[in-house]
C-alpha cells in the first residue's frame, strides 16, 4: 500500500499503556551470511542485455571505469551489504567511486531511476553511491536493502588502478524464524512453486513489524496486517508480531479515535494522518483472527473496544437508505483498478466487516452487541440488494459498472449466496474484462469469494493461474500489483518503485493449506 | 601534483626505522566547529545564477523535491560535516534522498560533475548522495572535505513532507595549531590581503601531512614539500610535520633507492610508483632548509645519505658533454605549461639542487663532498652555457624556444647572474608570451630568480600582479594552477577536478617575510 493523505496539523491520539506493550513485543531479528550465487554483466549502464561470465566468481573480476558486475545472490533477501573492495595494479591514488544498485527482479537492474517520474517518492529507488578513500575498504551501506541482485558500476578509479571485489555477502534480516517454520504445503509442483513464493515473501516482510514491501514502503498498514496474519499463521506462526502490529495501529490512532491506515514505528510510533475506510474496518477482522488463532484473552480485553469503536465510527456514515459512505471517513480503496467504482463494494465491506465484529462480541461474551450488529448487517444486506442488484444481468452493478471486485464484496457480505453467487462467478471472465483486478490483495478476497460459494475448483485454478503467473515471470516472491498481461502495470507512474516482495500478496500459503 | 606513472609489479623499499619515526611524529588534529555566515541558492540546479534569500538564516529554508539551498561558511575550510535534518508536514512517509556538492569556489557549485571527462579521477569531485530513512536524522558523511560552500539538493522527499536544516555545521580539521601561529606580514592592504590567503591556504593543506591540496590529490608530494616547509616555516611553525613528511619520503623509496614523487600514508605508508625527476631532487633541498631552520642533526644524520643518494643518482644520467637526461629517472615536471621545453630546465634544476647538496655536505661536515659536488656543477653550468645559451638573443634557448621558465632555471642554477640575469628578466614578457607559466608554483621559482639578481621591484610586483589577481578573482586559498588571462585553464581537461587550495601556491607567506 502507498497512498497519499495530508491532514494540516495532525497529532494522533497515543496510548502510552498500549504503545508500551507493542513495544515489549518488539521481535528477535534473525541473521544469516549470503555469499553470490552467481556474477554476469549488463552490456551497458542502462541494458536489459546480459553478458554471462561463465565459470568465473566474484573474485575474478577485474573493474574499471565504467564497469559493471551483477551479483545474483540466488533469491530474495532482506539484510544488509558487506563489500570488501581492494585495488589492482598501482598503489590506489584516488577515491575509489561507485554506485550500487540493489534489485528484486532483473528487470529492475536495467531502470535508470532519473527516468522515474511518478507520484511515489523516488527516494525508495534502492541505490547507494560510495567513495572509498583508502583501499582495500569495507563498505557497508547503513540501509537494510530487499533484493536479489546486485549491481556494481565503477563511477571512475583512476588511471592507475581498477577494482576487485574481495569478499561480499549479505547478512540477511527477519524476525521470521526459519527454525520455527510449520511444514511446507505439499502440492504438485506448481503449486509447490507458489507456495515457496509467497512464502518467501511472509518471511521477507516481516521485520520489526509486518512490512508491506520491504523495499518500499517498509512500513505497517492495517489491510496489509490483516492479510500477512493469515500467512503467518500458515508458515512462521510468529504470533507476538501479529499481536504487537495490533497494538501499535491501537496506541496511535485518530484524535477521533479511528485506527489509521498506517502507523511509523520511526523515530516513535505515530498514526499516519490516513484513513483507509476498508483498512480501518479490516482492524476488527484481524483482532477477531487473532484471538481465534491464539486464544489470546488480554489482546481481546485491550482492543475489543477500539475495533468495535471502528465499526461504529463506519456506521455512522450509513445514510437513511442504509448505505455507507466510508469515502467521508477516508479513502475507500478496494484495489488499485483504475476506473473502479466502489460504493458497492464498500457495502460489501462494511457488511463483512460487522460480520467480524459479532463475531468478536460473541468471542467477548457480548451477546448484546452481536445482536445489535446482526441486525444492522440485515438491514445493510437488504439496502445493498435494492441499490446495487442488477436483475437483467443477475449481478451486482455500481455505477452502472459490474466490475469483479464489486461481485466480490457483495459475495463475501452474504448479499448474494451459494447458487447464485456462484452464477455470478461462472461469469467472472465478462466482469474481469469490465474492470482489471490490479492487485494481489484484491485477489486474495477474490478466492475467498470464489470458496465461499463453492467454486473451489475456479479457486485452485485461479491461484495456479494468476500465481502461478508470477512463478513463470521468475519471481522469487510475490510482487504487489500484478496483472499477468501486463507485466510493467504500476500504480505509480513507473515501475522503478514497484515493490516485488509485497505481504498483502502472498495469502495462498494460508488458502492453500486452509482450503486444499 | 598529480601525474600518472604505471610501473608494472612496483614494489616499494621500506625502512621500517625510517617510518616508525614518521610515525611517532604524526601531528595533532585540531578542530574548530564552524556554522554557516550565510544562504542564497541556485536559480536551477547547474545555474551560475545565485538567487539570495535576504534575511534568512538556514533554519527559515523549507526544502521540496527539487529544491536547492547553497550554504556560505564564510571562509575556505577542511572538515567534517554535521547536517540534522528534519520533516516538515506530514509524517515522512519516505526517505529524504539528497544530494551535498562541496565546493571551494562559487564557480565550483554549479559544475556538472557528469560532464568532467579529463585524466585525473573524478572520483574527487566533492559530492555525496545521502538516504535518511527516518526523519529528524543527523547526516554525517565519512568523508573529509574541503570547502567554503555547500549545495544541498533535495533529489526526493515525498508529496507528503519537505525538509527543513534544523543545524549545520563543520568539524574543521587541521595540524596547524592558530594559538601558535606567527605574526602575520604586515604590508599595504593589498599584501596583507595576499598574505592572508596564502596563509589560509598552508593551514589547510595543513592534515596529517602536508596534502597538496585538501580537496585532490590529498596527499604528499616531494616538490610540493619543498615549497610547503617554507610556508609553515614563516607561519605555523609546525617543523615536525616537515620532519614527519622527509622521514616518509626516505622510509619508503624505489627499489633503486630514489625518492618517489609522492607517498601514501594509508593504509600503510607506501611509495607511489612515481618518479619526477626535479622532485627527487628538491627532496636535498628540503632537509637542507628542514636543517638550516631547526639545527635537528636526528635529522640531518638519518636522512643526509638519502639525500646525496638522490644527486649521485641524478649524476649517473650526465653525458659525457655535461648535459643532464632526468628524463632517464621519470617525469621532468618544471610546470604544467602545455609545450614547454625541457632540456634547460633540466639541467638548472640539477645545478640547483647540487647546490644545496654542497650546502648539507657542509652542514654534516662532509668538505669533501662538498668540493666534488662543487666541481660538478661548475662542469654543468659551462655545458648550460655551451648548449643553451644564445649570445645573439641574450638568453637561455631550449629546443628552439626561450621560455620564461628556462630563463629561471638557468638564473636560478647561477648560469647567468647579475647584470646579465637582470637583462633577461627585463624581458620577463616576451619570455612568457612564448611559454605561459601555469602554477603558482613555478611562478615561485620566478620571483626566487627575480631576487637572485636583485630585481627585487620586479619581484614584488610581479606577486602583487599574479597572487593580486587571485585575490581579485574571489579566492579565499591560493588555486593549484593559475593563469590570470585564463581563469578556466586547467591541466586536467576540466575544471571540475581543480584544486583551489593548493600549497605549493602559498610561498608569499615566506617570501615577504624574508624578502620584503
Amino acid at each position: 500500500m502507498a497512498l497519499i493523505s495530508i491532514i494540516e496539523n495532525f497529532k494522533p491520539k497515543n496510548d502510552e499503556k498500549l504503545l508500551r506493550r507493542a513495544e515489549q513485543l518488539r521481535p528477535v531479528i534473525y541473521r544469516k551470511k549470503v555469499k553470490p550465487a552467481g556474477v554476469f554483466r549488463l552490456k551497458d549502464r542502462y541494458s536489459r542485455e546480459i553478458v554471462s561470465i561463465p565459470g568465473n566468481t566474484f573474485q575474478d573480476i577485474v573493474l574499471g571505469k565504467g564497469d559493471n558486475i551483477c551479483l545474483d545472490f540466488g533469491d530474495h533477501h532482506v539484510g544488509r551489504l558487506f563489500l570488501e573492495l581492494a585495488g589492482k595494479g598501482s598503489h590506489p591514488d584516488a577515491p575509489a567511486f561507485i554506485k550500487l544498485k540493489f534489485a528484486e527482479t532483473l528487470a529492475e537492474l536495467s531502470e535508470n531511476s532519473m527516468e522515474y517520474d511518478g507520484w511515489v517518492s523516488s527516494s525508495w529507488i534502492q541505490e547507494e553511491y560510495i567513495h572509498a578513500d583508502t583501499l582495500p575498504a569495507a563498505v557497508s551501506p547503513r540501509r537494510r536493502y530487499a533484493f536479489r541482485y546486485l549491481k556494481i558500476t565503477v563511477i571512475d578509479t583512476s588511471p592507475k588502478y581498477k577494482l576487485t571485489i574481495s569478499d561480499v555477502f549479505i547478512n540477511t534480516e527477519t524476525s521470521a524464524d526459519d527454525k520455527a517454520v510449520l511444514p511446507a504445503y505439499k502440492g504438485d509442483e506448481e503449486l509447490s512453486a507458489i507456495y515457496s513464493m509467497c512464502q518467501r515473501t511472509i518471511r521477507n516482510c516481516m521485520q520489526e513489524v509486518f512490512e508491506d514491501g520491504p523495499k518500499r514502503d517498509r512500513r505497517l498498514w492495517t489491510g496489509d496486517l490483516r492479510l500477512q496474519a493469515l500467512a503467518n499463521y500458515a508458515t512462521y506462526g510468529n504470533n507476538d508480531l501479529v499481536k504487537r502490529c495490533l497494538y501499535l495501529f491501537a496506541g496511535s490512532r485518530f484524535p477521533d479515535g479511528k485506527v489509521a491506515a498506517c502507523v511509523f514505528t520511526d523515530p516513535e510510533p505515530a498514526a499516519d494522518d490516513t484513513c483507509i475506510y476498508d483498512y480501518m474496518l479490516f482492524f476488527a477482522a484481524a483482532l477477531c483472527e487473532y484471538f481465534e488463532e491464539t486464544g489470546d484473552r488480554e489482546a481481546l480485553k485491550d482492543l475489543y473496544g477500539i475495533a468495535q469503536e471502528q465499526i461504529d465510527i463506519a456506521l455512522r456514515t450509513v445514510d437513511a437508505n442504509g448505505i455507507v459512505h466510508g469515502e467521508e471517513l477516508g479513502t475507500v480503496f478496494v484495489d488499485w483498478s483504475e476506473g473502479l467504482h466502489k460504493d458497492a463494494a464498500a457495502q460489501g465491506i462494511l457488511i463483512y466487516a460487522v460480520g467480524y465484529a459479532v463475531k468478536l462480541a460473541l468471542h467477548n461474551g457480548d451477546r448484546k452487541r452481536a445482536e445489535y450488529l446482526e441486525k444492522k448487517n440485515n438491514l445493510f444486506r437488504s439496502a445493498a440488494r435494492k441499490y446495487f442488484w442488477d436483475s437483467d444481468r443477475a449481478c451486482f452493478v455500481s455505477g452502472g459498472q459490474a466490475a469483479l471486485a464489486t461481485q466480490v464484496w457483495m459475495v463475501l457480505a452474504g448479499c448474494a449466496s451459494g447458487e447464485e453467487a456462484a452464477a455470478i462467478f461462472e461469469r467472472a471472465d465478462d466482469f474481469s474484462c469490465e474492470c482489471t483486478m490490479m492487485t494481489p490483495y484484491m485477489h486474495h478476497y477474490y478466492i475467498m469469494a470464489l470458496l465461499s460459494c463453492g467454486r473451489k475448483e475456479q479457486a485452485l485454478g485461479h491461484i495456479r493461474w494468476y500465481w502461478g503467473s508470477m512463478v513463470k515471470a521468475g519471481f522469487d516472491t510475490c510482487p504487489e500489483t500484478w496483472v499477468p498481461e501486463d507485466p510493467s502495470a504500476s500504480p505509480y507512474g513507473g515501475t522503478a518503485v514497484n515493490s516485488y516482495c509485497h505481504a498483502w500478496s502472498c495469502t495462498p500459503v494460508w488458502i492453500l493449506k486452509k482450503y486444499f
